[in-house]
């Protein structure tokens, strides 16, 4: 059965264009929310707004909304406000598939026409970037973003079309809890859903399709017997055959032998080219397999299904696959997004609390790129993972921090324009720490706790922000029972040695992910020196 | 300096719409030749043909095409028989950047309006496909091709307009005798010229820009006392500073350890992600290079400096990369197509002579797939490769070779549609002796060259063609001093059970590569063991 597609998204974006061509391919009506909002009314949107105020019009607006949504299923291009009010996103999110275009607030001045047909262009520059911002959050919530900067109206709509494609395989009850990530090549579901590793095989049939016989299920030592046999037994009900191979737990398996060693074994036990690999594990796993299937053969196709809270959020998504050389971690890998990523919370349950603790150091990092709603519904987990539990409402947090890496992704595969280098929030101090201290004292999301306050101080000291950032962050991871005392590791010379020495430097400066504010982050070019006075100063 | 931009092609691959749309793109005047060759005539080109004859159509036309060739530079649409007419297509390679826009004949047909404005849809179908194959060996002497189904003529004309800025980069003299790989993600010049080595650091520093500061020199320990202080002087001249990395001579370098032994080495010397890798050697080095820089920092750029004469034609172009396993060759790799390919005639001076004969071998190989023109000279240089020598006329040869292989990737890079696999031509039977016989007795192109022989037999018996084909490679391959008997080895079990045991199998049947004639190649879906009954039988 299909579903409806819901358009949302700035003024300017294309909804209609591209929701008109959408509607005619896809065979669905297409219906313009104003025009619904100005035959009931009996006037223009802009004759609305001027005789009986943006009150008025809104209440229309949700009258309209509901008895679309109500309808039978079409293409519907919204107005700009329309999910932001009375949480009108979660409305959507029930009703159909929510795609948001979006372009960058330049590009929008550029392409909007007059003030007469646009009310909001009537205000100052400075009022429609707030609102431009104010609005992003709610964005953020639809099921997929589309960019359209670059992108031809037909491209934008066969996009479009291939995360209706997906979400029809997914069915209805998982499309509300899902979110995609959209790329050029590539469109892929983030499915989190208790249970999902139950009905594992029945998602992982519904991406690979009918001709995938065999799988290859990597897992580590530690996962293995904890769930590998779970998520086999869902995969051999659907008819795969499946070959598990297990590394050894922790990042000592990221390394070219273990490579090696799961190609030799997936090649010796018949996989072929329409074969797939799954992860089921953390970070390790899916960094080891992901990079095994993206060379296999030149290239299979990969399932990750996220074990830890922190893969869930962030390895998992995004296509970043690789292992460690002495030289230097991450140094050798592939851009290989996967085909599905499946996060069950349930095994959360089972996570060590000092694991699940530092996964909350980069749950943290995404309130602080996301937003007010965001960040306080992380800061409201802290007790819980405090105590070690993993409580009910981190799967809308899981799913949020999930939408928000694939929106940055979707936008920014290759960490080009600097949109995607923003998820480095926190994570140059944090590497600091983690390289000067033989990456064996800190979990990665402990060090980029401390990172995260070290980016509010540099922020706070070149005027971005106030200090009652930096505050809050701090009895935030707290409250989690995180260490947020970063000071003493600044004073530490290794400390300020490491800095800036992965691949992402050039020359003497590095970009350097400033806080103005929760929801406001910004890339400022730093020299390293200047950087290493900040940081001592603190 | 910019030049002028040729399109040709078949009728209905719309040269007249992408033309204009790329002149106006570029500042460029349009020319439409028919439109030339009208005014010229004052009548239209259906009446000129009705009235005055093809004959007296071409020599107006030809008469148009030099008028408009020596004019200023522009963006040229020919007609679909233009560049095949006195080989003006050679004049076209003279005086610009000439494009091919291809589509298949079944889309030329369902594209093509009514007969009234195209003169040759008068004739029987059967006519007009006898036609195109005719043509197409014309065409596949472009620059570059740009395959048009399923792409709109903004993109069309953007993946031109990107050939036409690597050509300016070339410069004149190189682009005469280079092609191009043209597709979505990329765009690179094969540059064929004597001398190139000398050039190279120009070569390479026209391609990775002002931007890339450090290079990995990859080579063998064959290659390296010959030609690799030659290619770093020319690289340090331009800048660039050299970290080498020779590897041992031989199949064997072709594993993870060599991987990752040179991994280690780039990143530890300092190159980043701007950085680049230059391979200087055979189809090993390539390979493995070529891999290297797939995985390294998540990819960096390659070049590939081919020194033999099969990796010139075939593996240095296309982006197949990898390393071997012990279960199997070439098991691990990536699609990773290079930034520039530059192939230097004159190294081919120190190549073995067997080395030669062998890529003699695939050589015939391109001619079968390519047509009688490619093939005739082809079978000009065997008595000089016999003597294991490179007479000049192979220049021109490696350069048709190169722009047939360019144009069947930029159709089919992963293998999806089908003609990339026609490249396998004499693959089935070689892979399989070449298995049988430890990757020790033969070199791959003797034992494609056996292959050649047993897939015109195969062919014969299914009544592709006649016996006179095979007699005629076997007197080609044997005037090049190769072995051309294969019934030997169709008789040995060993040969037999090695059929289609590489990744390209799927279930029990296999794509075998048929030849109906030199220039036509068809694939055909074959059962393991009839074409086994099929090679005993031969």
């Amino acid at each position: 059965m299909t579903t409806s597609i819901i358009l949302i998204g700035f003024m300017a974006t294309g909804k209609t264009t591209v929701g008109e061509r959408l509607a005619a391919e896809q065979g669905l009506p297409f219906v313009d929310l104003d025009a619904v909002v100005e035959e009931a009314a009996g006037a223009s949107i802009p004759a609305l707004f001027a005789e009986r105020g943006e009150e008025a019009f809104r209440a229309l607006e949700t009258e309209a909304l509901e008895r679309v949504l109500a309808g039978p299923p079409a293409v519907i291009a919204t107005g700009g406000g329309t999910p932001c009010v009375r949480d009108q996103i979660a409305r959507m999110r029930e009703a159909g598939l929510v795609v948001a275009l979006t372009a960058p607030l330049d590009e929008v001045f550029a392409r909007a026409g007059g003030a007469a047909e646009r009310p909001l262009l009537a205000r100052s520059r400075r009022d429609v970037e707030a609102l431009y911002r104010q609005r992003l959050p709610t964005y953020r919530r639809a099921h997929v973003a589309v960019e359209t900067t670059g992108r031809e109206p037909p491209m934008v709509a066969a996009l479009i079309a291939r995360a209706h494609e997906r979400a029809r395989a997914l069915g209805p009850d998982r499309l509300r809890e899902a979110a995609f990530v959209s790329l050029d090549d590539a469109t892929y579901p983030i499915a989190v859903s208790r249970g999902a590793l139950a009905d594992f095989g029945e998602l992982a049939r519904g991406t690979l399709g009918s001709d995938c016989e065999r799988v290859g299920l990597v897992c580590d030592d530690h996962v293995a017997p904890l769930y590998a046999d779970r998520a086999e037994r869902a995969l051999a009900r659907e008819g795969f055959v499946v070959t598990r191979v297990s590394v050894p737990t922790g990042e000592s398996s990221k390394c070219a032998a273990e490579l090696e060693r799961i190609c030799r074994e997936l090649a010796g036990a018949g996989l072929d080219r329409r074969s797939a690999v799954v992860t089921l594990g953390g970070g390790v796993v899916g960094d080891l397999g992901g990079f095994a299937a993206a060379v296999l053969y030149r290239g299979v196709r990969v399932v990750h299904a996220p074990t830890t809270l922190l893969a869930m959020v962030d390895a998992a998504i995004g296509g970043k696959t690789g292992i460690n050389l002495p030289e230097g971690k991450n140094l050798v890998g592939a851009f290989w997004q996967p085909s599905l990523v499946a996060c069950d919370p349930d095994v959360l349950a089972t996570l060590p609390a000092r694991e699940l603790r530092a996964a909350f150091g980069e749950l943290v990092k995404y309130g602080l790129l996301g937003g007010d709603d965001l960040y306080e519904r992380i800061e409201a987990l802290a007790p819980a993972i405090g105590r070690g539990e993993a409580p009910e409402g981190i799967d809308e947090v899981i799913r949020r921090c999930a939408a928000l890496k694939a929106w940055v992704v979707g936008r920014d595969e290759r960490e080009t324009t600097g949109e995607r280098a923003l998820l480095n929030l926190g994570h140059t101090v944090g590497h600091a720490i983690e390289a000067a201290t033989g990456y064996e004292q800190f979990l990665h999301g402990e060090a980029v706790a401390l990172g995260l306050v070290a980016a509010c101080g540099v922020s706070a000291r070149a005027g971005a922000c106030g200090p009652e950032l930096e505050r809050r962050v701090v009895e935030t991871l707290r409250a989690a029972g995180l260490d947020a005392d970063v000071r003493p590791w600044l004073a530490r010379a290794d400390v300020l040695a490491h800095l800036g020495v992965d691949k992402k430097r050039s020359g003497g400066a590095l970009s350097f992910v400033t806080v103005g504010g929760i929801g406001e982050p910004g890339l400022t070019r730093l020299d390293l020196d200047d950087l290493r006075t900040h940081l001592r100063a603190l």
